[in-house]
């Protein structure tokens, strides 16, 4: 259940004193091979990182030997300054263990603007890289998290049990596509070639972090990254990586959903009868970024006409349907029959779960369903997110 | 300062027991003339309420006699029999009017999804006809009110000081472009024909109520109805037109953004140096849709990495701009210079005031400074959308 099941990966997580809570804050990941094939995808957002800039450029090749990674900091609108911290934090990484820094990943997450301490992060590699273990998973997800109330790991297995996909996330706050705010670790101990890792991580993620968006605001940091050992000696082909890579993001997605800031709902959008998987994303993404809707969710409100009202906000070139035809369910009761009134709304108990169901039917198209999860907005997350930095 | 303060109006606002708090809810507006010119924008939203669909058609000839506006109810998402409510109203406020049903424009607010109390709305029209009178302009800002805390009015005189242009708005949530969420009626005495009177009203509101933003929220109702009488006897061409109604509506924009629900700050996010004034609006609009932004300006944390986070998330093909080159200066301290950290954070003091100005440049063209406006979201905000249906 960590990122060191699969074999040929070791892990650890310490804390150098990054965070001012004294908790974990640097996390060190190392694939001892035989191969070390790596993918990795990234932030959408044009304001990026500097690490997100440097494992970019590292991941280009298709291999990895190790990944750092620091809560404490996003090192992200620092500059040429953060940039060169960023360059030395890997250059340090491949001294402490005999690898090229241009094989190493970094990943860091925090508040924006603000220089790391290099010199405590530095302390915490040589700390963590002594203490490197087969069985250092859980540590290394304890210190990526930031306001994440618990560390999310998986383990998933191959279709034939003979070699297993590992992974941690971390993100509770910031999320949206594409990606959803977070830093992920993923590892296989498969036998995988490094396009058939880039293809199947592309995928993976774009029907699993993609489909989540917790509050609409996109961050700068976002990377997920797959290191592949082939320690298992199994090699694996693309579909076979692509399906245990999308139940593993799946998995942490629906977690981080589940840990969202101050959340108290977790609300599942369904949007099905559109005319293709885009438009039906579109209107899923419009109606999971109703602060009304949201609202009306934390008081338990099936206030259906709210979702009417962003489903509407979608233009007509990218999701053509009929208003006067539109269905939704709350929680399976059809509150909202042809664009008008359906079932009465007291027979929706939203207190009665922390998961809500929202169908929508446009009755435009054949496509598949897409669902996409996101949170009520409540007094905790104003309340986090008003505190946050200062 | 009202709607009747323009020669030619008259208006009336009665309760008519349509809001469960006893509290004013039915307004009627009637043009005297000698001139019956009208024109009138609408949401853009594609779910729309029934009164939008029919005052649509009663302003496709540029003529309307008369406006009946509505609390306690939207109408939207009511379905045939919402529209035949709409259209009997209608009918109704002729038949006490004595003049065309089809000169009679409709508008309602308050919840969506429940049908209108007929009869006790046309009691109401009847007793606002019999209050009609040439100073009643204050009774209908007070009845189209929701949770709106005060009456939004406004007299701007025209040019020469010959003629006028008075107006009402309400809208205190759900408030985003394109319009704002809101009911506002405008009258003049300015002899204005029909196409000038679209063209000014919609050049009027492109530039004021489009460039608001509370909550990122669509309305189905949002209706802008313009009246000219021509009793000022003075004929006033496109430009004078545009430049007084801009100023009218303006005014009412930031009069329903200082009421917006549960706000605390009032911010104004202006962006220069874009490439193009659609480039600029919609780095604007992104800012101002950040959650996370917008509660730390709650917490009166100058917290510019959001405002970067939101600004990357424009695409480069709508607004070119190099992320290593943006500017931003919150209340004029520059804390953010070429993507970096700029001066102290700690210099900026968010609780000093409620309004808070948040300069963006992009350094990436010449194209005017555009400003949008939003609020802050605060523990209010959930409170009244998390209660409004229940």
């Amino acid at each position: 259940m960590s990122i060191t099941a699969p074999l040929g990966f070791r892990a650890a997580g310490v804390a150098a004193g990054l965070k001012a809570s004294g908790r974990p804050d640097v996390a060190l990941v190392v694939n001892d091979g035989p191969d070390h094939v790596a993918a990795a995808v990234f932030t959408s957002n044009r304001v990026v990182a500097a690490p997100v800039v440097w494992s970019r450029t590292v991941v280009g090749d298709g291999v990895a030997h190790a990944v750092v990674l620091n809560s404490g900091g996003a090192n992200a609108c620092t500059g040429p300054d953060g940039f060169g911290d960023t360059h030395r934090t890997a250059e340090h990484v491949a001294d402490v263990l005999g690898v090229s820094a241009g094989d190493v990943l970094v990943c860091s997450t925090g508040l924006i603007g603000e220089r790391l301490d290099l010199p405590a992060l530095f302390a915490g590699v040589d700390d963590a890289a002594g203490r490197l273990a087969a069985d250092g998973g859980p540590d290394a997800a304890r210190a990526i998290m930031t306001t994440d109330t618990v560390p999310k790991e998986v383990l998933v297995e191959g279709a034939d049990g003979a070699w297993r996909v590992g992974g941690m996330a971390k993100g509770a706050g910031m999320l949206a596509p594409a990606l959803a705010t977070m830093l992920c670790v993923l590892t296989t101990d498969a036998v995988v070639d490094a396009e058939d890792a880039r293809a199947a991580l592309a995928d993976a993620t774009a029907a699993t972090f993609d489909r989540i968006d917790s509050d609409g605001c996109m961050s700068t940091n976002d990377t997920v990254a797959l290191l592949a050992s082939g320690a298992s000696g199994v090699r694996a082909d693309r579909a076979a990586v692509t399906a245990a890579l999308t139940r593993a993001c799946g998995a942490l997605a629906r977690a981080l959903i589940a840990d969202a800031e101050g959340a108290s709902h977790d609300i599942a959008v369904t949007v099905r009868g559109a005319t293709s998987v885009p438009a039906a994303l579109a209107v899923a993404r419009a109606v999971t970024r109703s602060n009304l809707l949201k609202a009306a969710v934390f008081g338990n409100d099936p206030n259906w006409g709210r979702v009417l009202a962003a489903v509407g906000t979608v233009p007509a070139d990218v999701a053509p349907f009929d208003a006067d035809a539109l269905d939704v369910a709350i929680n399976g009761v059809q509150v909202c029959r042809a664009g008008g009134v359906g079932e009465d709304r007291a027979g929706v108990d939203l207190a009665a779960s922390r998961e809500v169901r929202i169908d929508i039917d446009l009755h435009a198209g054949a496509a598949e369903d897409v669902t996409v999860w996101t949170n009520d907005l409540t007094h905790d997350y104003v309340h986090e997110n008003s505190a946050y930095s200062t």
